[in-house]
């Protein structure tokens, strides 16, 4: 018997030595890659980009001068849930307006199904593999934070990329991002680094870490931050913005946190709407658009300028995809497709739903386009300029649409026809890698015409369309690997 | 140095040893559960099944005498995939026309988001939690069927369960069941076991292990089976059925494969539909319902038939919900309901679209109604007869819908308002579970005759029902812990 204890002691004894120093080998080289991990700008084309943006300083206004640009994104707000978009439950009136005086996209898209990625594609007209944003910023010494650190992700927007508001300060623009940035907490990625010449609002989503209000670099509220006050103040901003900076072209960036989770609304707007909170957060949204739209037209710059209004992604736990299938995080429709709204008194002919594709990436080449400014040579640019399809001319996109779920992709879609990858569902729902059977979906081709709930594939049926976007699928995906920043 | 080797050999020595005395234990429990696993018969409640069943060999038909009963059931087929229900990719003009002569439910569930639970809970009147087969059962030697045998799940529907087949077949029906059986591959849980004359069909999904098809007890065509004419094969063995019998009382349980994945399909039916081959099989399944109305039209059955079509849950990689959110394996309204149609020519007032809600678990407490059969008194019966209803009566459910997950309760349903209880996506996606941040969902109050899709929680707008919901679920979690069986 005690020959055996003895022998029980040593294999414990042993057991406890092994798996101790496994433990250290593991955490010495967690440690080692979390001390090693930095983020390096990429000096040649931070090189190019100043050059660019140098040549802009240079150039002359176009005939009929510069137009001024507000864009309005909402986070996480879905495709179903405005009224110009079939929505029954919230009232959105001022939002139904823009739709029906101005462009109505039925088909617009966000450029990825997250925040930081959509917001560095709308502000690059990248997708956002490019810049290597294509995942959600976490605030630093969150558990998150450190798994990002750790897949050696980026932490910010790389110096090299252009913003919109970059291009048109160097033109001469005003610039202010209002809201929440989610693409870098330190320089040079900080927003009034990134072109703005002011920033008021919160840096990261209104859940993450413990959220605080900066004004340019400074904390102005601190951790706990008052929620309930978020959209009016944002909209006060963007209105004395207007109000300040009508009679000179300027760039406005109104980046709402809300309908994000936890949601949070005005008091006197509690309760006001069939749609419960989620629905009295869209409302008060809504008016404060009404508001931004009110400034432009009590200032005299509405006919100047271009109003934009989208989301960065689909609705998340709440909020409505219109049917669509999925939400936040997924490539389905319901997880990219968004409301997307346009308009320009006296420019755009007005009252028009458009169904051609457009997204994220196209609000950079767009600006650009009415600017009278050149697109930067030294890289591709994902989007194409929508100039000539909201002012009423003929227009077809050159480049099917990317579907990107962090740096894969695996959809495309060109015209009516979608094509998902195998294991499309994958990264949307990680019980698809856990579990054998559901490995089993894709490849599919969607009719998005005939189903828009993407429930039919029809490869069989349009065996052509579906060889030819499963090879557009492939050719992107070598050349995302060869060339992932899309460098020229 | 020589010190340092001696030193690192016996460290790597020690994690050798201690790592593997902790896999040794480790294998020595799990084969210790997989050993030690069996599934036990509740021998006092097959002591009163026997008695129930005894008392109802005794009874005297009702005047009118006893009708026959057809239950087709899809696997699989989605809530938007039919005519019927606003589907306009699939043709099914047979189904379609059950939906137009006869009762129309546009709030029929399924008892469970998965195939198993739902088949026992429709064959038994009982939801699954009941029986403990609240999972997807799964062929010996697979994984996932080790899986099940070490969380010590159910592997088959236990002998002191009653179904319809049973009831019926004391009561002196013909009964056959033609199609998946899914809730044992051994007696006595076996289809000829549990009150079908006869069998003919697979004991698991066309999915799982080796799909081979069994006649009675015997296996009649191996693996690999010809899936391309199952739907055929089921529809001949059907119609034989209900030829030779049409002179009796008799019961005809027709469980499709499809749309199940893999989708097969009759060759001269492939290509036809405009929703690709998911089309093509529902088409088929359409046709097939055809044959079977055709064949209780000319046997003249159709008239002391009722004739019901539904589905086991809501659609999976492919096929519609019809808006509706989440599929198959979530308890959003997209993995439950699903079409259910009834009809019984000259008995039910036909061309009705009812709203009232339905689902699986009432099939047994309405057939032992229309039977003239009284339910048995051991146990709860959670289903309700929808004798009144289907006759045109004033009606009324007695008990909300409960919508379970594997064993857990995460939903209950009561005129248009379903609460959700918190962490309710967690249990139909993993991320959540994974992913701290999902876990933030629920509860939420959602009124589905607002916001069909679940997209807005109004508990904060309708208090009084979001409270009475959530009591109502937690009285029943109480209860289900208390006596999971239901046993009286």
């Amino acid at each position: 018997v005690l020959g055996i204890v003895a022998r029980l002691k040593r294999i414990v004894r042993a057991s406890v030595v092994g798996v101790g120093a496994l433990l250290v080998l593991a955490l010495l080289f967690v440690a080692a890659r979390l001390a090693l991990y930095r983020q390096a700008d990429d000096a040649e084309h931070v090189a190019t980009k100043r050059a660019f943006l140098e040549r802009l300083r240079g150039l002359p206004p176009p005939a009929g001068g510069r137009p001024s640009f507000v864009v309005v994104l909402f986070d996480d707000l879905g495709h179903g849930d405005l009224g110009a978009y079939g929505g029954a439950a919230i009232r959105t009136p001022h939002l139904d307006r823009i739709a029906s005086d101005g462009v109505m996209f039925r088909n617009g898209y966000a450029a990825s199904p997250y925040c930081s990625a959509s917001r560095a594609a709308l502000l690059t007209g990248r997708y956002a593999v490019r810049s290597g944003m294509d995942h959600v910023l976490q605030p630093a010494g969150t558990d998150m934070a450190w798994l990002l650190r750790l897949g050696w992700r980026n932490h910010r927007l790389p110096a090299e990329e252009i913003t919109i508001a970059e291009a048109l300060a160097a033109a001469g623009y005003a610039t202010a991002a209002v809201g929440k940035w989610h693409l870098g907490a330190a320089s040079p990625s900080l927003p009034n680094d990134r072109g703005f010449d002011s920033f008021f609002g919160t840096l990261y989503s209104n859940d993450q870490g413990r959220p605080e209000i900066l004004e340019d670099g400074r904390v102005v509220e601190p951790h706990p931050i008052d929620q309930t006050t978020l959209t009016r103040r944002y909209t006060e901003r963007a209105v004395r913005f207007i109000e300040t900076h009508a009679d000179r072209p300027f760039f406005l960036y109104l980046a709402h946190n809300f309908p994000h989770v936890p949601l949070h609304v005005a008091d006197d707007r509690r309760g006001r709407s069939d749609a419960g909170l989620y629905g009295d957060v869209v409302e008060e949204l809504d008016a404060s658009v009404g508001e931004v739209v009110a400034a432009l037209e009590r200032s005299g710059a509405a006919e100047r300028t271009l109003l934009v209004v989208t989301s960065d992604n689909g609705p998340w736990f709440q909020g409505s995809p219109g049917g669509l299938r999925g939400r936040k995080m997924d490539v389905f429709e319901g997880g990219m497709r968004v409301p997307l709204l346009a308009a320009w008194p006296g420019r755009l002919p007005g009252g028009r739903v458009v169904d051609e594709i457009a997204a994220g990436i196209d609000l950079f080449p767009t600006v650009l386009d009415l600017a009278g400014l050149p697109l930067p040579d030294d890289r591709a640019i994902d989007g194409e300029s929508l100039a000539g399809l909201l002012e009423g001319r003929d227009w077809v996109r050159r480049e099917p649409l990317h579907y990107y779920s962090i740096s894969k992709l695996l959809a495309v879609r060109e015209g009516r026809f979608k094509y998902h990858a195998p294991h499309a569902v994958l990264y949307g729902n990680p019980m698809d890698w856990a579990w054998g059977p559901m490995r089993r979906s894709g490849p599919w081709l969607f009719d998005l015409d005939l189903d828009s709930e993407e429930s039919y594939d029809v490869s069989a049926r349009h065996p052509a369309a579906a060889d030819r976007l499963r090879a557009v699928l492939a050719a992107r995906e070598r050349a995302d690997r060869s060339n992932p920043h899309g460098w020229r």
